[in-house]
């Protein structure tokens, strides 16, 4: 006889995973899949990793394979420091901490403030796997709508003031995942004012903002922030490698200290050898160099999606136009059921992720994310035609006038 | 102004870390310190992982950069079912993921099953990180006393029994930190008779078992589990490299399934280019080979600090005779007041652990742990003369006749 396992209330009630299942049928060889979120591999710098790699074995190998401490290495914090000023974020080492990834870096600002029933704002739809954080923290979520300027500070407002005990406000400010929306300027500094005047924190999530190949740089959240309530993660997950698994927390030198003992607690600290790597691979090489031709490889991919998608899908169909990221998010009007669209679109080879994790409430119908970062262009213009067909097969040649948008 | 922070209730309310105060303190280069828990790093393998990581960048650069799966490297989960075999447990790749070290691995558990309240039963002492954890989640932690064949298991009983809300038992049942003692096997087996008798899990790490360097294997509690309560924890940190931050969790299937949510959750996989290069170092050298190495360096060194023990401490002093591990364990009798003598020792330039961290509830008093792994014999031989000075200067020349045993 097997126990019966008594799991605590953090623990999700089903083995189900959703997405992980989507992501299994999108990987079948047949299917063109725009459904995960993998940067390019092809243009990781393998050669350069090697090289540095070798050279850390041979200048400080049994340091990078010791113990190390939680809050990260040194010369690689350094590095940090160096790009963030390039973001318009002056800030020093002690200001930051490594972490094995953002997801990492989520999941330890949401143990660190959040209690059971705490109010987390998030843009609707936002990251499904901080909304898996938020709840396995008891979070109560609420979700603010978004247009093309990210999340509509109006209705912010409104939330938090409905809201007392809202800890903080989640944001993607750039090219956010899923809708590849970016927030504009003066909807940052406004969401700062708002954040002082109700006395919350910004968790400001950055994981593509380097990754911009049209239009201006906008500052991050955490440049407006004059009283330290900001705290900032991004990660070298679609500038380096996502293997590497490490990514940076950005934040008042007090809450770094409480990051480090929560740190201590979850993992030690991130791989030591890996952030050697990192720190001399930034050390020899220009990492800017490296993401401009990211940025020209994307630029060109989301040009072709672009293009594919307003030939091949029926119009009607509304669609987010990034100038950065990975990935783009498509509306289709006239309340689709998006898993018999997701199911068409199998039985025609190519795949997305539908809308629905994405939402922490209310799903709007006939949403799905495309990803173009990890199909080449023949790929992209093939599998956009093959989901127009899909969608067309799923609600008729064209759904224009059925939207009111 | 700066705002004020409102953390939740799983965070310390001290930003102290008085043990990361007692490794500053004992990091000072004139100080001798067996306060750590370092491997000696000039036994790292550094030439061949480096041969091993050119291979793993040439042959499959590309994937081992990538994002991969939250169980790990199917490679390395092959390694470890034969690693696993060696130590008598009979598993599959299917009931085995890889984590971010052993402090990962507990840390899941906890989360997953702690809710809070829920008594956690633990050795008394036991690995100090691991009670950071289960108080982080809620745990009502109960310390069970130990003598030299491990955790007392009248004791254990008796407290399950008045514990009905027992969650799990956590054990550290080989060289144990902070005691260094071993469970006997026949202990192991009643503990899975309690477990079975009052329905309840095991948590068993195992971080030094396979550095025994005198007497016989022991088969881990996982061996006598009948009924897959045991989930069974160990880690890379002591047989190759702890900067590599690789662990490994081995429990029933549809747990693994659990764990793999959750970890995905916490920091979506561990770091994949380092999977890839320990897979490939396991599969083209013998790490047992590497083991045995370490085995007689840790045997000479722990011979040599139990001499110095004996010559220099004052008769009365007890201490463990650990069979392998990383720790002694050292009880000074007559109610010392062992932060008195941590700071005469450091005056002598010589530093250990105290023991009040590793104390669920109760201290005894004048306790510590030595550790012998990371300093040479002659530091060994010095230090332990400088800690006896110290202990004598603390107590007087002799406390035979003032402890009971």
């Amino acid at each position: 006889m097997t126990m019966t396992y008594q799991f605590s209330n953090r623990v999700p009630k089903s083995d189900e995973d959703p997405v992980g299942n989507i992501l299994k049928v999108a990987g079948s060889p047949d299917v063109i899949s725009f459904a995960g979120g993998l940067p390019a591999p092809e243009l990781f710098p393998v050669d350069q990793l090697k090289r540095v790699t070798d050279e850390v074995y041979d200048e400080s190998g049994r340091q990078a394979l010791q113990y190390s401490t939680a809050i990260g290495d040194l010369q690689l914090r350094e590095q940090i420091v160096k790009r963030m000023a390039r973001q318009g974020v002056q800030t020093t080492t002690d200001n930051i901490m490594i972490s094995t990834g953002s997801q990492q870096s989520i999941d330890l600002t949401a143990k660190m403030f959040i209690n059971p029933g705490d109010t987390v704002i998030v843009e609707k739809p936002t990251y499904l796997c901080a909304l898996d954080v938020f709840r396995s923290y008891g979070a109560h979520i609420v979700g603010v709508e978004m247009d093309d300027d990210g999340m509509r500070i109006d209705q912010l407002e409104a939330a938090v003031a409905e809201n007392p005990n809202t800890k903080f406000i989640y944001t993607i400010p750039n090219f956010q995942n899923p809708t590849g929306r970016t927030m504009s300027a003066e909807r940052r500094a406004r969401m700062i004012a708002i954040a002082d005047k109700y006395n919350i924190m910004i968790m400001e999530d950055d994981p593509y903002g380097a990754i911009r190949f049209a239009g201006d740089d906008i500052e991050p959240v955490k440049f407006y922030d004059d009283h330290e309530r900001v705290i900032y993660l991004s990660t070298f997950s679609k500038i380096l490698a996502p293997g590497l698994r490490l990514g940076w927390i950005v934040a008042e030198k007090s809450l770094i200290k409480k990051f480090t003992l929560m740190k201590q607690s979850a993992d030690v600290h991130s791989d030591n050898l890996t952030q050697h790597i990192v720190a001399k691979y930034m050390a020899e090489y220009n990492i800017e160099d490296h993401i401009n031709k990211i940025k020209q490889v994307y630029r060109k991919r989301e040009a072709v999606m672009m293009q594919a998608i307003e030939t091949y899908f029926p119009s009607g169909v509304n669609y987010s136009h990034p100038e950065g990221g990975l990935f783009i998010w498509v509306e289709v009007p006239g309340n689709v059921d998006t898993k018999a669209l997701f199911d068409t679109c199998i039985k025609h080879n190519v795949a997305f992720v539908p809308g629905e994790p994405f939402y922490p409430d209310k799903v709007t119908p006939g949403t799905f994310r495309l990803n173009y970062s990890n199909m080449s262009e023949d790929q992209i213009k093939t599998g956009i035609k093959r989901l127009g067909s899909a969608i067309k097969e799923t609600i008729g040649e064209s759904v224009s006038g059925i939207s009111g948008h």
